[in-house]
């Protein structure tokens, strides 16, 4: 459909491109993202909280990771699950894919992929590698709403993907 | 928190900007986008589809736009409503403020706000201002996920923030 895009700012981790005249970010490893859904025995959802640079804030998202930027972080399935345990120190069993698509699709080619982990298992405390720095909350189902409010207003933002996990989450108890 | 970002790329729309040697995007004007989610009076949700340059693919999203990028647009509000009404025909009498927050907090600064529109009239086919070229589509709220679902399957990419949407859809039903 269109012209192949050139490179017009190659930084540390991402690039500039520009196809037909539009310009637009793209990272030069770990094109795409998963965000990991997990529900613990005790139906409490796992969130995770840290600061973010870009926006110079904290901020509230479902564990994620990027797909290709690490060693054997290559699967997104694969990806998924290391990233949940690395993040919130809980394994999962299984992962199923519940659907894929752009975070911002004006200005990045990035892709997100929504998993919906199983069998989760506590192995240790989460928090991240390297120098991440990941706060990790477990919070009762029926009380997410009213927490991601308070923490918002507490002037804690919340990632806007977070309401769409949501809607998954609400559609199986729906289903079932 | 943290030092302030320089710019280490200038380009036509947008920088890459650097903080505590973390790089990422920022527009130039912008910063903030708009989601309006409009229900019509027989019951159709509002979505548009456009070809989107960083995915070389069509991608369907709710209507949007960006606050400050042009003339008029400065306020949130006032910025929802002409979007809507330039992106699909349809004006509306209000606007009410659901949620805001980041899109990718990795990689970008942008955040949005969401909105739901209410009062809506049709005044005129929608499809974009200047170059754009958007499909306005008006899917019965039942067959809201199963028309996502086959679009998808078709290749075209549904934005992230569709479900989050629809979320807050369908918690106002829920609430009634």
């Amino acid at each position: 459909m269109s012209d192949e895009p050139k490179t017009v700012f190659e930084g540390t981790h991402v690039l500039v491109l520009e196809r037909d005249t539009w310009q637009y970010v793209e990272r030069k490893k770990g094109k795409t993202a998963v965000i990991i859904l997990a529900v613990t025995d005790d139906d409490r959802v796992l969130f995770v909280e840290q600061y973010r640079r870009p926006l110079d804030a904290r901020v509230i998202e479902f564990p994620a990771g990027l797909v290709g930027d690490e060693e054997g972080h290559d699967d997104p399935e694969e990806t998924a699950k290391l990233e949940l345990e690395e993040e919130t120190g809980y394994a999962c069993r299984t992962v199923e894919r519940l659907t894929s698509g752009p975070t911002s699709a004006g200005i990045t080619s990035e892709t997100v992929t929504f998993f919906r982990a199983s069998g989760l298992e506590e192995r240790g405390k989460g928090g991240g590698i390297g120098n991440e720095d990941i706060t990790v909350h477990r919070v009762p189902r029926g009380d997410v709403v009213d927490w991601l409010e308070r923490k918002n207003s507490e002037g804690i933002m919340i990632d806007a993907k977070v309401w769409a996990g949501l809607w998954f989450l609400d559609r199986e108890r729906r289903n079932t």
